[in-house]
């Protein structure tokens, strides 16, 4: 077979974007493309557009037009499809595929860490979520969104730091050295000028504040220290839960997302000594995916 | 001169609805009206509208027309305009009125509270936030909003509790009886069903389930119980730093709002021996205000 031919497309599809590749039949990536959020519950309209231009844009990358769609065999993984309905509508769509294997984003996250084997992973990004596949069985742990949860994420430390930093401002918490730098890295003189534009903060710009966390923590700043370690002894409790339903206790588990290197130095040992590096990306996942249906299958 | 005829008018608008009165020349209440959210910050416009709308409804209220209102003298409280640009937008509308006296939501609550003298409020609704008027000088102390700020309030109170709830039921946080208390009330039966609604939750919606909070604390839940302490510790601090710059150490602090009374029993004996009951509503005290200005001015 032509090795430049796209036979597999591997989705990986969260709430800011879309990635995609193409691969040949020796799971060799040949097209990758990018597209738009691909979250259902935020818009399954808006989804599944996403996917179709993530999906074209990585063939024409490959050298391939639209037409080629249907005879691709797709691995999809995407936020949102743990709810049981969005995953029944996502189904039953009438995709341009040969044929689509749908399954979560942190499923495809954990197959690609651990090269489709038993693993788990925690992601540590804007958001936050544990999730492990062991025996065919899924776990999920966190993950319930912000600001209601997710704690130990980017947009959860973003959002511990201004509520004491305003509160330091009113002489109410103990004052920290996050003040000044919090005022300068919003731009802004004071705590009107703070309250107003955190009114109108995503999640996308408090996790921009939460580098500020380690930051300070590592110069030895007591209210960033606490933070920190309030933050990592969740991410830490998180991992023993998904370490409890593994009787070989060697399970690996893969920490992923931008704040995740910083956050290891504070997580439990217990939990630590499990982490390795994630060894393929996610979209690769859902391509292995997708191939041990096919294998499930034949 | 007719007692019947309106001469002042009262508004207090806040970031849900706005409250109007007007009264005849002896403060003598005569018509009230309702309108939509007049919040500036949240949309110039409607606000605008808002005031409008409740000042031609509490003129119609008291069987006038709204060619009547330039014969009104305006004291006019509105949440957010302590942020300068806001204050200045306002005031440079083109009114309909005779005169505008504009000042913030909490200036008119304090003076409605405590007839116009020197005093302080903590609003506990679904936001929190302190206030004094001492000797001409106003403090603001917290209203930073939410989710970042209004620690105490009905809001955050809510907001914590379904932290913990999420947290327990990935068996991650202590077991408490807020866990069904809270499915029942959000009417669903599972995490992924309550991830799904609190996800689309305005503060409102949190503060509804606030009262949850002091039910459990007072059945002796020990989550419920931190949670109600923590809030309020806060407000407590809020009314602390207000009593700092009162140098008769008498000031009278009313607590307005939804989940006042119910705060009350968890405050610091220095504080909950200040409180008062408040005496007028805060759209008396927008008239207070305009009138102390026509005396100042005469």
């Amino acid at each position: 077979m032509d090795s430049n031919v796209p036979v597999y497309l591997g989705i990986d599809g969260g709430g800011s974007k879309c990635r995609a590749i193409v691969t040949n039949a020796d799971m060799e990536i040949i097209g990758t493309a990018l597209a738009g959020p691909a979250n259902p519950f935020h818009g399954y309209e808006a989804a599944i557009q996403s996917v179709v231009d993530a999906s074209i844009g990585a063939l024409r990358d490959a050298g391939f037009d639209a037409e080629h769609l249907c005879n691709l065999t797709a691995g999809v993984g995407l936020a949102g499809v743990n709810l049981p309905y969005l995953f029944e509508r996502v189904s039953n769509w009438n995709h341009p595929f040969k044929s689509m294997h749908l399954t979560t984003d942190l499923h495809i996250a954990s197959l690609g860490a651990h090269q489709g084997k038993d693993g788990a992973v925690i992601i540590c990004g804007t958001g936050s979520c544990g999730y492990s596949w062991i025996k065919e069985q899924s776990r999920l742990v966190g993950g319930h969104g912000f600001p209601h949860g997710d704690k130990g994420s980017g947009a959860w430390l973003g959002l511990q730091i201004i509520e004491h930093v305003l509160e330091a401002m009113d002489e109410i918490a103990e004052p920290t050295s996050l003040v000044d730098a919090v005022l300068s890295q919003v731009d802004c003189e004071d705590d009107l000028g703070l309250v107003e534009k955190v009114a109108k903060f995503t999640p996308a710009q408090y996790g921009q504040l939460g580098n500020l966390a380690f930051d300070h923590a590592e110069k030895g700043d007591a209210v960033a220290i606490a933070i920190v370690k309030d933050g990592a002894d969740y991410i830490s409790a998180v991992g023993e839960k998904l370490f409890e339903t593994d009787k070989t206790e060697t399970l690996p588990l893969a920490l992923i997302g931008g704040i995740a290197p910083r956050l290891v130095p504070f997580l439990s040992p217990s939990v630590s000594k499990r982490i390795v590096n994630a060894k393929y990306a996610p979209e690769i996942g859902a391509v292995l995916f997708a191939q041990s249906h096919l294998v499930a299958v034949a």
